[in-house]
């Protein structure tokens, strides 16, 4: 049984003058945060606050790199030489890294965003740019990655520690993946559903498919969204459960650590 | 009279498909080097393979950081407050720290660009705007800044390292400014021209502006350019000179530290 | 007395993902929507929809061009030659120009953004530059000025069919200026005061400043706005009382008619 | 034997201060200028200088619409929903009509631009999109497509007038499809094979692959490029080389038009 969790959201994807998120109430309920770089949403200035927010609620600080794609939220499939696309990583990842520098932090982890994250995840060649980028900036960095993906693997490949991922609000395939989008219950919709959900890829140690399929799976942070009173609704229900049922919530790089009592180790199988 | 000096240029000002500057050459000529950061000219790729090119070469690397403006290349008058101003400084270095770290390097210095770096040396409240966001993010990096303006004055008051600029191919007022572009002699046009105004400031140990008055100030390095032929001609004659007067040509760090032979310091006065 | 009046509103002015405005509620109030051209805010495929939008609704088409500052919302002051502004505005209206031609409608006018505005309304010759841009592409285009401003003066200079315009929400100083944001009571903040506002400069036929003192002066549109369920409660208290008090609300190009019935006219003093 | 035929070339595709191509060249050779439209390359001054250019040269005025792509000059894959993808054209299109309106011109066709044109020429579906943002916007419009390719049929079956182009300087397969760059002998370099492959096609009345075989086909116009000393060098001489020949050099609407005198028309088999 897993008795210590990480939840992971993202934070800064408003842009501008136009406000999007639950920046406010995820800080309170997350130990990681990923933050968006300026190229699918976050600007500078938002950056920095988020760093100064994050800090302040002791929420591990992760960047949140993207294609270049203000216009479609990073959500667009996009086709770069592992080259540029790699220079375009380490230039976001430097640009948070020296907002964390500038305000006395430092970044703990790295998880990509949307379109590139989904390509990531089902295509090796891509996963290890990302991992490579990673890799040349600070290989210290963590890799959050969805659990069983190709981008955590080539992480791991690659000797990056790599903090595996399961969705709250999300159905699994029998094979592990997510139930695309648009399928029938591919998206749980209430707080309660997510709760169980959780619960049951807790107990079992691994992803629970839609089907009731276990895919045995060590996983250490639990991804969770801000956006609507309901996505939050259901991350403050997703918290509250895990600490009434005796888990550990802790910031990104100490679910990675072996426990203190070791004999508790290993929680997750 | 100097006897140790640096020569910085800007460099990696292409953007995309479109190429400008002669950083090859320059590369041999300089030992400083000011990047954009993808604001005025830049991108990710160019920045790495700049980085790249001037490790190899043994040139500092400097970030180059503007306004965000690319279609004006950063030469545009723009207003910001200044927590925004800061954001996007520390944006752009941390992006530029991130390439120099992916490549084993390190950034040594920060030398703002175009309008920013004109308004800021005119204008002592944006000066330290510029300044806080260098002390904040890394207060060991040095603010190349040019000889006697408000931004050399405001990183030496919050305790940065500075290092004073002269401009090869610019003719200075009486005042110490520069004579205006448009107004008759403002950029000097020939090698010769050049070699002649910089060994007169090297002799006179100061500003020697279009009437011949001096303006004894310390300065540290000497500003070429790389746009066509000519500049690049006048660069290496200059550096030529230089060498054959029998000054020293260093990095940036090197000519801020007290030269080994202590009886031959302080060069500058 | 004011017998007819047109209502106008800012529309499209979301961005991608990221949502603002009322649109929905705005196109059932006003008679006259400016509509972003991707510069501040909006996007093609928004522009494309609200221009159907405001089409179905029977709602004047307007461009609203802004200085290129998605960052800024278009409310920085920016600086650029006269030539460049006036391509850029060209640029603007041309593509919004072309929505509508695609969905069979037609731009019936202009008016100008944020703190390309506000400058304009402050400043002649920035005021001619606008004024040309329009004159050039098309002269039957109406101009949305304020009332009294610098900019609808070159408008009417130039020949351009000029609609003056009063602020439902913002207080006026005795020189006819808006009292500045920051000030106390620069904006109204209720329904009941923007009525009361909007039936006393109808009533005058004129601008009414905070001091109760009367400019008098010809106008044809009032702004409304529609960030916020207060803005809207306010817009749609304003179009009932208008319409409770007999004024006809009439879509821009017919304010600016002779009414049929000519002895009710001139209308506005 | 083509009697009368069209040069096009692409122009305008500076962007800010960065400057390539050989416009002023170009404006004495061709008789249809493809202008970029701000997404891959120019800006709305270059867009409101080219359109005057190409005005005062006679040169006929097409829209270079692009994806969204100035780092990577708009030859990389992008993909949007097609309601997108159309107000993306009818956007640039509708901008440089805005700058051909200003200065008394109007345009006269529109050939996409690199990665879009590409994919259209080979996707039906992508091929529709394009053609229904030309049509919807202004069905008078001439199409410039690559003879033979799915954007051509799809334009055609739309009723729009479609231009067929060849390329000068490009070695066809025996299936009519350029022969990819990178495959030996897929561009020609000299001078002297463009004009012998440009008079082989025109004697054989179709496109001549590089095994010599012959695909009739009508064509309009003969794209050429400026981009170096070599390019320019080829378009001259292909100009020359027609001009000797007897063939008429004509704007791109003259093309599509029966010739005055019909018992030389049809001319292309």
């Amino acid at each position: 049984m897993v008795r210590r969790i990480n939840l992971n959201a993202d934070l800064g994807e408003s842009s501008g003058a136009w406000q999007t998120g639950s920046d406010n109430e995820l800080l309170r309920i997350v130990g990681a945060a990923n933050i968006a770089c300026g190229f699918h949403a976050g600007d500078p200035l938002l950056m920095r606050r988020t760093v100064v927010q994050a800090l302040a609620a002791g929420v591990s600080l992760g960047a949140h790199p993207s294609f270049p794609d203000l216009q479609g939220f990073g959500r667009r499939a996009m086709h770069f030489p592992a080259a540029e696309l790699e220079a375009l990583l380490i230039y976001q990842i430097g640009a948070l890294a020296g907002m964390a520098q500038a305000e006395g932090g430092r970044l703990t982890h790295v998880k990509p965003h949307g379109a590139l994250n989904n390509m990531a995840c089902a295509d090796a060649v891509l996963a290890r740019s990302v991992v490579a980028a990673i890799s040349s900036l600070d290989p210290s960095l963590i890799l959050l990655a969805p659990a069983l993906s190709e981008l955590a693997l080539a992480g791991a490949a690659a000797g990056l520690r790599v903090a595996a991922e399961i969705f709250a609000d999300r159905a699994y395939t029998n094979a592990g993946n997510l139930v695309a989008r648009g399928q029938p219950g591919a998206v749980l919709q209430t707080a309660d559903e997510c709760v169980a959900h959780v619960q049951r890829m807790l107990d079992a140690g691994g992803l629970v498919s839609a089907g009731g399929q276990v895919i045995p799976t060590e996983f250490h942070s639990i991804c969770v969204h801000g956006d609507g009173p309901q996505a939050v609704a259901a991350a403050t229900a997703i918290r509250a459960s895990l600490l009434a049922s005796g888990v550990s919530l802790l910031p990104l790089p100490q679910v990675l650590q072996p426990p203190v009592d070791s004999d508790v180790w290993p929680a997750i199988v």
